[in-house]
């Protein structure tokens, strides 16, 4: 890009996603991403920490640091040299529910040298499952208590979130209960640290993060009371004071960057650092949000995200069975709902996982391949399994009897519920990689379906979707079959990184060179550059589809239980 | 195996599976066995006249012929030369129902020019489910019926049985109806054409065959009447006339080898060849089956005989929902029941093709590596898959919340219903390849339960299983599997080829060597070579696991229905 002297005001916004994180460079005139670095998780790649069978997974705070600050300079690297000192402003998304527990400085306890090891110290993820009976504990709680609490986040509290988590490590580790002088959320660290915070007491909580996933609502004065709290587990006596108050909406200013930091990442000290939030929630002001359109990045699960304006007539803020509706979440001063699917990109991963056995545990070890060609045909093959079996799978032609439902990772709307597994049925012998295949997607459409029918149940219309993330830009013929399952259009997102775009207009507003997201997103947005139409001779077959797959969920949810 | 003048007698057992024929030498005195010949279906090896996603199956009469004719002259070579000499008697048994039209000599259509490629003119084979539609009618007009004709075939008449197929091959091929001046089964069949039958009319028509498949019963005077099968389609007017009235069993004599095909297999012409039947239960001979053992051929799909002397106290010839129970069809004297699994091995090989899928589509076109050395690779993991698998899912804690169906292709018993399908649920996205393979075994295993608890409940008791058949020989994890899910021992049979050897003990009582098969089988069978015993701290877990097999199934049942 060429630089001239009243376009040289940048943005930095650093996307935390489940595998990597990602720094943009981003002109605040027109939106041009200038930069990007991709840093990976080296624990995680790892498989450090978790036990996917049981569904726990924990990330280490040193993942996200050494990344964050490779992929900052990786960034900084590939721009030139005077960029580093024309960025303004740095905004973070994270992935959430992603809490961890602090000492009273606000330093994880897995970076104190006795917890150091210790999955219970980390970032509890997004998708980690581990807190089912503390959710259940929380609903039935809520369900017996004067107020809900769980009225703004659907009415079911899940164990993706923030206290059936806290309550879980609580419960299964006396030593990090001990010394977890607080929680924070992944995104409320984050700016907190590059700002050079000391005190947790002074971290400024994200409105989104807290509205969203901590049953925090001003109509009960923000956290629920002690009372609830202690009637949850004695073990939570105590605690809410060393929690928070007040949230923040991602137009304000957080802290500015401390002088070690600055070093670390080679800026400038003092650049103004907003409040963060989640990824999907700025990810959807990067793929610009509109009213009533859901906004759902689809990557390894969705973030469904739609925003309501104030004064839409009829506007429910309790929707039953959407996991939130948070004033302020994504655009300040219109109502933003969130909703999702726990597994989507993750259901094909699993079934490119499952069907690489045999590559990754008989082909490995043979022995008349060098173990470099082994090596290489693996990567080959291992590329090419998701784009040939969709290649096979689109090429099918219409109907066929096999049918899935997509709660691998459990459901999380409508109606969360983290027990829920995945099913596959009408398979006969015929029933090869490709047809197994097409009737996963068709299941991770068909969850995308329920959750618009329950907004649209629930009084809030739906006229079409804005595809984001590594699904919705890479696999067209996903898409089509969204298209066709939901009977609307769809349009995608031009930007490959929108969470790391929103972000960086999100920095953009506080640093002052807006005055509001609206304005920051009519100058800096993308625009979109594919467009789904659902195709005539193909819904009708879906809505048949959508009935049968209805049905196999109904067994499915009998069989959890 | 030296001989001796007194033990110079042999008999030969032909042996046609579903993908190829085995030809077996015996000595008649201690049942030892003295060479084999194996041959392979070629054009079924090319999938030719198959449509597998359709679940249409369908076997030429060359691969038969050609394939019997190699079969037998390489067991033929593998002896010393005088034995040719000495073979006194020969059985045949096949798969079954696998009914082909015939013109009046007894020729299969498709070995006329006319028809030499329309699959409607070959063999349709036992797992062949084109005729669901058919079957559906049958069943239909026996409920109205003043008699139910299908009373000793478990009140539930299958696609996979005789009438079914013949009906909708006639509807759907009008030429081949008109040239079809009778139908017979392939164990009919091959018996005719050895002794050179020259009207399909002296047919000696099996026992077996027409009392478990072809509703045939002395209650009702044989087949059902014209009435009946004029009711069921005006199509079938007249064909019954062309069809047969008596049947025999297994020790009675069909024909005398006739001087084309003494030449043709290099044998004497005029040795007896008894009346055929269906692999499973001549196997069940050769396995050494005893009154109240289940004997369980486990190939690609089970068949499972039950014999129960005549007089057994309160002795039931209607079971409800057990495919057959018919006078003499494993025994002479006794009444043999069968039921079975439509899909045992096949399930395991369905997911061993699922997870070969990049194997086979994408390593198959790596151009990094020759074409001989791909080939290699993918013959070297196709062989290793369900041994691996097994090795894996044997090593696994037990439990797991991974639950199947195994309904791949239809349920045979108890209570047939083809349209019904596969199923796997409790997926998780930590639900790997061992962990779905693991379902799959113990859904074959609960499918075998079924059965079991089905006999229980009718009045028949199940004492032990005698397994038979490659997995039962080759796969201690499935059979350790299976005796923990029945909480019943299991006996697996010494002989790797009872079907042939049990044909072998036919064809000496019918060549006079022995009076009777209790005699025949106390001389000739080759006895146990291992025996598995539930496991005391299993069998509780599987309890809970056949009752979510049973709730899963209700499931599958309301999707197919």
């Amino acid at each position: 890009m060429e630089e001239t002297p009243e376009k040289a005001a940048y943005t930095l916004g650093i996307d935390f996603g489940t595998d990597s994180v990602r720094a943009l460079i981003v002109a605040v005139a027109d939106g041009a991403e200038l930069a990007v670095g991709v840093s990976y998780y080296p624990r995680w790649q790892r498989e450090e920490y978790c036990l996917p069978a049981e569904n726990q997974f924990r990330q280490h705070p040193l993942d996200y640091t050494e990344s964050m600050v490779a992929a900052v300079r990786e960034a900084l690297a590939a721009a030139p040299a005077s960029v580093a000192g024309q960025i303004m402003g740095i905004a973070v998304d994270t992935t959430g529910s992603t809490p961890v527990a602090v000492d009273a400085s606000g330093t994880p306890l897995a970076l104190l040298p006795a917890f150091a090891e210790n999955p219970n110290a980390m970032f509890v993820l997004w998708k980690d499952h581990t807190a089912i009976q503390e959710a259940e504990e929380i609903n039935a709680l809520c369900r017996k208590w004067p107020t809900d609490y769980t009225q703004y986040e659907g009415g079911i509290y899940s164990s993706e979130w923030f206290w059936a988590k806290l309550l879980h490590v609580t419960r299964a580790d006396a030593g990090v209960a001990a010394a977890a002088h607080s929680w924070v959320e992944h995104c409320d660290w984050i700016p907190f640290l590059l700002s050079g915070g000391k005190d947790v007491g002074s971290m400024k909580r994200s409105r989104c993060a807290a509205g969203h996933k901590a049953l925090w609502h001003p109509d009960w004065g923000g956290l629920p009371p002690e009372e609830f709290l202690v009637a949850l587990d004695p073990l939570l006596a105590g605690l809410r004071d060393r929690l928070f108050e007040a949230t923040y909406t991602s137009d304000e200013v957080a802290g500015h960057l401390s002088a070690e930091w600055a070093e670390k990442l080679s800026l400038a000290a003092g650049i103004p650092i907003v409040v963060g939030a989640f990824d999907a929630h700025m990810g959807a002001v990067g793929g610009q949000i509109e009213p009533f359109h859901l906004s759902k990045v689809m990557g390894t699960s969705t973030c469904d995200m739609l925003v309501v304006p104030a004064d839409h007539v009829g506007a429910r803020t309790q929707v039953q069975g959407i996991c939130g509706q948070v004033d302020g979440s994504v655009i300040p001063g219109m109502m933003g709902m969130e909703a999702g699917q726990s597994a989507f990109g993750d259901v094909y991963a699993w079934f490119a996982r499952l069907i690489s056995w045999p590559l990754e545990n008989i082909l490995a070890k043979d022995e008349s391949l060098t173990p470099e060609l082994r090596e290489q045909l693996i990567q080959n093959v291992r590329a090419a399994v998701i784009p040939e079996l969709s290649k096979a799978a689109a090429a099918l032609p219409p109907g066929g009897e096999v049918i899935a439902i997509d709660w691998f990772n459990g459901r999380r709307t409508p109606d969360a519920d983290q027990r829920l597994k995945g099913a596959i049925a009408g398979l006969n012998l015929g029933a090869d990689a490709p047809r197994v295949f097409r009737a996963l997607v068709e299941a991770t459409c068909y969850g995308a379906r329920a959750i618009v029918e329950r907004f649209v149940a629930e009084g809030i219309p739906v006229a079409g979707i804005i595809g984001l993330g590594g699904v919705a830009k890479k696999s067209p013929f996903i898409m089509q079959t969204m298209a066709n399952v939901l009977n609307r259009p769809i349009r995608i997102a031009t930007s490959e990184q929108t969470c790391a775009l929103g972000a960086a207009m999100f920095a953009a507003v506080g640093a002052g060179l807006y005055p509001d997201i609206p304005a920051a997103v009519a100058a800096m947005a993308g625009g979109f550059d594919a467009e789904y139409h659902p195709q005539a001779d193909r819904v009708a077959g879906y809505d048949q589809g959508y009935a049968r797959y209805r049905q196999l969920g109904e067994a499915a949810e009998q069989l959890a239980h």
